[in-house]
Parts: structure tokens; sequence; C-alpha cells
């Protein structure tokens, strides 16, 4: 196991603290007994908060982490014998241990993608041959949004996606550990983004924009949920003091902290963007549009930077840096990090 | 869903709050950025402490909840074809929604028991034929301490039960969700009751003793612990941001406040016992020897009580409730249930 | 690995070999290409018998063995969190090496049954709390028919259990390896004991009634079996040369030699029984109602026995023996065995 | 289900029948009762025969189909946690419904190839971070000789895949569902092809080369084979009656009727190849060099061939049929075939 002691900002937004105001609700959470196992009432609040926050009757099951929600809104999409389609460099094909098929038996089926994004025509080759037992049957499109690269979908595209999941019998989850990031860096809101783009599933991101821990699932198609509470417990993801999960998730959508905590990381990105941009030894690999930016660095910088500084190199090959800003990223920790980039 | 008006302070020592000592560890190691997925400087601390507080080299891997723990601990302990004998009222048979089946797909051979609690001679029809391809093999021997009962297993009837299984090749493993009542209520320590017993592994219980979410598993067989990370992460219960379960670890053993906690717990249900027993219409069902009181009431009286209070009723044809004390139990809130059982 | 040199013609049913006819049948289905995995002529033709054979329009599917029709019958009744209610002696529970729970991930709650014969008494008791997320939630009964016993289910005995499942949403499931000696032993047909009692998916066993490889899951309840294909490949259980099991079953229902073959095995089952019971040392344990013999006799005999015979000792430590007949069983094999146990 | 009335002689070499000698010893291996599930003399002497096929002290075990074999072989390899790298037109990545994420919970990593062949320098990139938990730990290479795609590895480039296999703690399995094919095109032996290059396990196919039913699990390490028994039988590929595989097998060996059958498919293919080669309109995809003729044709055409003959288009957008000869294929059948190619 190897500690860290160096300065690692920008390795990643969970390497972040919790926001103070989250703290705070901890606190004020924390008196008397409750009922377990989310029949309590700071529960029932949370997951009516969440109506609101979508202007849509959805239905909300609070998890502890980000695989936990990936897997159960999976596990809602799919039969036993189900596969689902993916970007190649989706968090749930890439980065999580392989717990979709070890939970649930299922088949993930990647496909390259420039940006990190999926399009509708790279979906319908893999319909032929729905009805052939040979194969396992798609059903559900898994998109994360913002991407794995830092890239948005606009919403025309998951509307795009959507509809031919939908002409096929397919699902449509979005992977939203960053969505927040998402909705402050479009201008839109979660109903318009994700409600009448007719997404059937989202996994919401509560810890990498400032809880402590805690992750949602959240159905905006009712015929989808109804059994997840099971699947909950058995993919042991049921939390028996969930009320510091909901007083979390209240005090993030409390003036709206989960937009300002993300529209700030974002801008952090694009600031970040702005002074690499400066380097002519570096290369701004995609757009930035949310907290990610993927930067192409001497394979040396990288080597010497790392003595002083913590951070993920996404492409060992290509030498390809990912830095992650986050609420609590500061203008004098990017100006400290380009000024080494020498 | 059905939040919960009444006083509840028997329900369950999950319905507790928080430790305030506890809060506070969280709100001190909130301070800048620290690496993820327990690559951080806290995490190494608690991990080590845990060698300290079982004197001897354990292995500790933080996870969210008692199920992850018990499924861990039985994953190290199991091979794709195994069984684990365990008391037909273990929580892993009875109250984790098939989890270790699901998880694992390992098959549990529940075994009755008067009082909660396997002797090595129940265990013993079991082994026969253990190279048949026909049967799945058994693997391990799960016991909980306290017992879901709050009977406790004496340390040579721990040690008695390791030998079987050791003997034919199982490991033995503990559900140690309410350990620390166990400790406190024997006169012995953790090195007595669990590493000279030759226990193979525990899940260690935090959430029921006074912290806010976060258990451990702890292997004392250190050949079985070897490849517990990838299992964790797959079976999503690596924590992102973990310092803050490491936190709340070392403040449950800062000053014995995991033992202090305990055995205050234990100390309300004896008194609880003593009130009970003055009643002539409630019968204690089992020996009161952790932080649980089996009653038999009558179902009228159940009926009754459950108008205000709430509390579990264990056994419904038996008219048997389980109540639960906890660090926070008052005398008074004793008081004012027993006041009711007339 | 034993070979076994001894006599062993009252061990297994399906130590049997093939019947004559079976062999002929694949001898004449062996001439040119035809469509593999199913689709084939003699495929679509053995399905339709079937319909006959049960005067229904059941849908049926091919397997390799038992476990695996048990296997997919259960799958198709169970939800990812399901419990499968089963007498504790059940093939499902005890010799099946956990394939169940390793496949499905489903739990067994098994049931102790006096003779192998659960009862609609012993199923409500289970199913309390069908909604709490906290336990596996039952989704099928599971009885065998014959019971692994040799005892018989009378059909108002089926359609009880049928009626209980029914009313709390679970299926009915019967495990039919020997569904043929069942049908022979009582005076009715596969309609009334299986169509008309409501039972929802059948195991209907071809090996151990004469055929060489080959068994068959019979839906009964026809919204069950639509996806079972996918199940059945993604199992393992699909055939290419499916033609040859089809072959089988259609020479095995060719001028009733399936009921002819039960009929002889239960015969001399209980002419076995009629033997048995002239010496005082042997103890016929359970009611002789299909082709399986249980009886009890001395330790030392047993031992003796088997220095020239082959047979299973099904308690040992009740020294229960289980003698099973099959289609070529000969009196004269009867006669040698009493003839030994003095 | 549509039954095939066409001519379909090279659809599949699992449309073939199945070798009249194989027949003749199914007769002849039954008389009499055997012990069951692979503990009989047959068993014992086909396992032995595989021994003397492979020059070697091999492990072999009987299953029913390819899926099972390939699974098991992966089973024994894997982790619980593990990942498998193989061509993206692997059969167990394309063609098994997705058995062995559903079966073992692994991660397959597809790979894509050029001519159906993985290379040792496509392997080393994904064996960076081998012992981060966030990724599938790689434990095995799969690969298929001959490959899906009709083409033959040659003994150097298995010892190469070997090679980086075991530098890198990941076993080499080897699907060889035609491996007699391989074998039979290749001027080597089985020990020179797979004992001399260390491949760990191979998936030994019967099916497609003669059979009724039965594949085989050779383990060449024999440390990996230590438990599959139970792993077989929990996957529900253990036939009770045994005997049956075991005796086609023996029949399969004897006068090395194995590599006859393949050669004669093999030389089958080749004639194929070159009377396509003479048409205009044609084109020969991949390497003739086992049993497999892969060939691009006007959309056309494949629509008119399509009404009188039945054959799979393996790939619909590229237009290319995939063309299979057997054991039984003859000169006159390719003749007609082509001659409607116009």
């Amino acid at each position: 196991m190897i500690t860290c002691r160096n300065r690692q900002t920008l390795a990643s937004d969970n390497f972040a603290s919790t926001h103070p105001k989250i703290l705070e609700a901890l606190t004020e959470a924390n008196h008397g007994h409750a009922r377990a196992y989310g029949y309590d009432e700071l529960t029932a609040k949370a997951t009516a908060r969440f109506c609101e926050i979508f202007e849509s009757e959805v239905q909300t099951y609070f998890v502890f982490n980000g695989t936990g929600a990936n897997v159960l809104a999976l596990g809602a999409c799919t039969k036993r014998f189900g596969a689902v389609l993916c970007p190649a460099s989706a968090h749930i094909n890439v980065d999580e241990c392989g717990a979709p098929e070890w939970q649930l038996g299922i088949k993930l089926l990647p496909i390259a993608t420039p940006e990190g994004k999926l399009l509708p025509a790279q979906i319908t080759p893999h319909l032929h041959a729905m009805d052939s037992e040979h194969h396992s049957r798609p059903c559900a499109i898994s998109i994360s949004q913002s991407s794995e690269l830092g890239t948005l979908y606009s919403t025309g595209e998951i509307a795009a996606l959507a509809e031919v999941a939908h002409q096929h019998g397919l699902y449509l989850h979005v992977d939203g550990a960053r969505i927040a990031n998402s909705v402050a860096a479009s201008n839109t809101s979660l109903k318009k983004m994700l409600v009448e783009t007719h997404v059937d599933v989202i996994s919401f991101g509560g810890t990498k924009n400032g809880m402590m821990y805690g992750e949602a699932v959240v159905f905006l198609n009712k015929s989808l949920g109804q059994e997840i509470k099971f699947m909950r417990k058995q993919s042991m993801q049921l939390a028996s003091k969930m009320r510091f999960i909901s007083a979390q998730f209240l005090a993030l959508f409390e003036d709206e902290l989960w937009l300002k905590n993300a529209a700030h990381a974002n801008k952090m990105a694009k600031l970040l963007q702005q002074k690499l941009e400066t380097r002519q030894n570096l290369k701004i690999i995609y757009p930035v549009e949310a907290n990610a930016v993927f930067v192409q660095m001497p394979k040396t910088l990288i080597h010497t930077l790392k003595q002083e500084l913590f951070f993920w190199t996404w492409d060992e090959e290509q030498n390809i840096a990912r830095l992650m800003t986050s609420f609590d990223t500061t203008p004098e920790e990017l100006h400290h990090f380009v000024s080494k980039c020498e």
C-alpha cells in the first residue's frame, strides 16, 4: 500500500474532501434513533426532493458507491442472458473490476469511440439476430454523462440514443457520476437532459461532487425500478443508517449546492485548459466540456511532475495524463501545476 | 415505505445515532485531498491500529456494511463449489436476501440450533463424502459472536469449532457485527477470543457500535486475505473516500470507546432483563449475554405495545419480541418500555 | 477413480443401459445433415409429441441431463433474488453440487419432510414478509414426483400445493426425473397428474427410464417458458446434434414404451419389497410406491453385501440402504440380492 | 422454430450425422449395468487413451458440449475476479450466449484480430496494472485452433503465446472444437502442437468430428484440473451414463478415425476453395487452412443461393458466407454448390 505524500489536487474528484455544508448536515441528522434501512423520515424527504429536482415522478434508491449504482441500474435493465452496449472507455467496462459481469452475469459489448461518446450508428450493427440464443441479447445502452473523457452529450444526442434503444426494446442507462458537472456545463435542466430525452435510469453521483459517500439510482422509467430494493440488499448496497446518506443529498440540493460545486469544478477545468494551452510542449486531447482535462505531454515531463505531484496517466503508451478538477480546486493549484510543466 | 413516528429505541442497535466522538473524527479528517480507495494515510494508520487491538499481525480491509464484510470473508474461505455450515438463525442465512448465494454462488447448509450456537457435534455429520462431486463441498463454518439470539460462545467453544474446522480443511469465520459486545461481556480480549482460538477471519462490526457506516474484514489467517482487495472492488464494497471509514475506526479505538459503548449496551440489556422478569406475563427466552433480550409476551400485548413503540417481532408464531439495546440506550427508556408491559 | 467390478443392478436406475428400441431410433435418425441446435425436423416432431402425451399445448425444451432440466425450470420461475421451497431431501438440494445456487444465485429453503413429500402446511410459515428486502423472496415450490424417497404425491396433494403456490404468487415445479414411474404407478395420466393440477413446469426424465442421455423441460404454464432458449444455451444445455435426443424421446413414446419401462421397474420394486419383508433383520422404511426401496439393515450386513454387490447407503448413521429398480431389472437379480441378506 | 428443408451440407460441421463407427461403438457399449457418472470401466479406458494420444500424462474430463468444455477449462484457469484475453471472433466471445460471464462471472477482453489469430504483441498492452483492483485481472489467454476463421496457429505461434502467458502468470487455453482438423492439416502431433508448446488446457472436440455428442477437457498442466470434477457437476456437464461418451471417444481414436475424418473435411475445404476461385464474382477472404471457407459474394447471389441451400452469412454487411466441410462432405455436394454460384 502506497500512501500519498505529494500534492494531489488534480488526481481525481474523489480525492477531494467533504463539502462543509454536507458535514454540517450529517451533524444535524445525528440525534436520536431512526428507523434503519431507509424507512426513516429523512430518506422519505430526500427521495421526494429528487422528484422536485427532476421535475418528475422519479423513483430514487440510495446506495453506497458509483459501481453499486451502475450495477443496480443495469440489473434492472437486463435479463439473465443480457448484454449492455457501452463505450469501450466506460467506467463499467474498464474501472469496476468486472462488477457488472460478476454481479449480474451479463456481458458488456464495448464499442470503440473517438471521444468517449457513443453514437446511434454504432449501436445498430449490434442489434442483428436479437432473437438468436447463441448471442447474449442486448438489453441496454449505457453512456456516461459527462463521458469518461470529459466530453458531453447534447440533449439531442441523448434523445437519439434513447430512440434507437427503445425502438429495439433496449433501455438507456446514464452513468451520472458527474451528472452535476454535465447539467452545470449545459444550458439545461435535469428534466430536459434526462426526462424529456426518455432516459430510463440514471446513476446519480454524490461522492465526486462533495459528499462523503453515497450515490443514488434514479428511475425515470417507473416500470423498471419496482423490485430494485431486493437487488440493493442482495448486492450489499443497503445502508442501515441510511438517514446519513439522505441528509447529505438534502444538503447537496439546498441552495443549489450541487450545481455550484459542479460549476466551480468546470470553471477550474476551463482555466486549467487555458493555462496548459500556453505551453508548446503540451497538447489538449479532448474537448474540455466538464471537469476533466486530458493532456499529452513528454514522457520525461510526466516522470518529473510525478516526483512532486500525484495524478493518473490515462494512456501509458500515448503519454496522456488525466487532470480532474473538483469543487475545492483553487486557481493557485492550477497555477502551481502548470508552472511545473516546463 | 413506512416511516416511523413511534418511539423506537429498543428496535435495533442500527437505529441508533452516530456517537459524538465518531462525528468529531469525521470533521477532523475532512481537510484537503487524500488519495482515494484506501491508499491514504488515515487508512494506513487505522489498519495498523487493528494489529494493536488484536495484538497480532492481522490484515484488515474496510467495507461499507455487514453483509459486505460477511460475503467477502466467506468469499475468501470458499471455492466456487463450496458450502458454508452455519446456524439456521445466522444473519447470512436469514437476513441478507441471499447475498452469499447470489454473490458467491455458494450453498449455505443451515443447522438448527437451540440457542443460536453451533456445536462441533453438529458439524461432523456434514463432513461425510467431502470428495464427492455430487454435493457442495463444505469449506467453512460461520458463527456469529454474539449470536443472533444474544448468546455468547465461550473461548473454549470457539476453539473447539476451529479445531473441527481445521481438521477437515475448513475455515472458521466469525460474524462479529457485535464483536465489541462479546468482548465487553466476556472477561477476555480479542486476542484470547479470536486469535488464540485460531479463528481464520472475522467480520468486525462498527455501525452497530456507534459508527455512521463502515465495517472491517479482519484476516487472522494471513494466507486467506491475499486477493480480497479484488473481491472488495468487484463486490462494490470499496469506498473511494475511504479515509472517512478509517477515521471512524480510529476514533472507536481511542480510549477504548468501542468497549465502553458495548459495555453500556450490555448493561442496559441486563437491566431490561431484570425489569422484564418482574412481569408475570412475560418470559425471557434466551440467556441475556450481550445486548439482546428475547421475550415472549401475549399476542395482544405485542399488538398494544406496537401502537406506541417500534420493535421487531422475531417469531410471529411464538410471539417472541427481540429487544436490542445500544450505546445510547437510557434506563428511562427501559423503564418506559417495561411500564407499558401490563 | 474407482471402477466397479461388482454386481450393481440395484444401485441406481442410471446405472442401467439404453433400451434397445432407443438405440434403434438413434441409428434410424443417423442419416444426412440436419439443422443443428434443435431446428431440425425430428425435434419439431418430438416437441409436438409432447403436446399429445400431455394432452395439452405444452412447450418443450430438450436438455442434456436432469440437473440441467431442474436449473432451467427454476430459472424460469425465479427472480434474481428468489428462493425456492423444497423438501430437504430434494435432489436439487442434496445431489446437484449446489447447481441452483451457482447457476442462478438463488437460495433454496429446505424443509424437513417425513417421507420426502412437502405439504401445504409446511409452506405457509415461509410466506411471511414476502415484501421485505431482507429475505430472499420465495418464487417457487419444487417437489419431486416420485419423491427422492420413492413415495408418490396424490393428484390431490399436487393440486393443493399448486393452489397455495399460486395464491402467493409462486410457481410449482415438479422434478420428474422419475415421472414415468409415477404415472405408471398411479391410475392416472400426465394430464390429470400435472396439467389439471396446475403444475407450472416439469423436468421430464428420460435417462433413468431407458434413454442414453437427454431430459426435457416441459412448460405447462405458457407464459413461463418464453425466454428459456437463451438460458438453455447460456447454461450449456443446448445440444448441437439435438435430433439424437429428439429421436430418443420419439422412441420412448412409441407404443407407450415409457410407461412399460416404468411399470416394469415399479413391479420389480414391489417384488423386492415383498422378498425383503420376509427377512426379520430388515426393515422397509418408506412406502414402496415407485421404483425405490429403502431398507434398514444391520451395519455388518451392509458391509458384507458390499463385498459383492454395489448399492448406495442412503443414511450412514441409520444404516439405510437405497435400492433402485429399473426397466431391465430381473427377478433373478432381486432373488440373488435377497438371498445374500442373511 | 424453422426447420430446414433445403440442402444444408455446407452449413456447419455440427449439421453432420454421427460416423457409423461411432454408432457401432454405442451399440457395443450397451450391455448390462455400469457405474454412473464416469466411474465405469469404459471411461477409465477412454481417459487412459487420451494419455496415449497426447503422449503425455494428461487429465481428461468428459462433458456434453463445447461450451461446457470451454467454460470448465476457463473456470480452472481463472479467479473470481479474472479476465480472459481472446480474439474478438472467439466462439466464447460471440457464440456462447455469454456463458463464460454467466457461469464464472469473469470478464472477456476481446481483441480485434485480422485473421482470427491472436499475437503476443496484442497481449502485452493488457498486462499493465495487473495488481490494481480496479480492473479484472487477466488470468488466461484463450485461442481457437483452428481459429473461428478457419486459420491455423503454427506450433511456434502457440509456443510464443504460452510463453507470454506464463511470463505474466496467465494460463493458455485452446478451444479445440476442431483440434482434429488442425492436427490433420499440420505436419505434427498433439504432443508437438500442444504439450511441447506448453498449452495448459484444451477443449477437445468430438461432436464436430463425427461423434453424436461429447467433448473433453484435457489438462496438460496437472496442477490445474484438480478440482474440476466439482465444477463439472455444478455446471451440469456431468453425464450419468458417461460410458456412452467414453465409448465414442474410444471409437474415434481407433485406427486414427479422428484424423481420417478431419483430413477428409480439410481436403473437401481445399477442393471447395479451388472451385470457388474459378468464379470471378467470388472472393475467398481468409487462408483456407482447416475445414472452413469464407467467401465474399454478391448480396443477390447469397439471396438466390439461400432459396435452395442452407448456409450461414458470417458478415451481413460485408456479404461474407461461411462454408464448412465435414467428415461426410462429398465432392458432388461441393460441385452442386459451386454450380449455383453464377
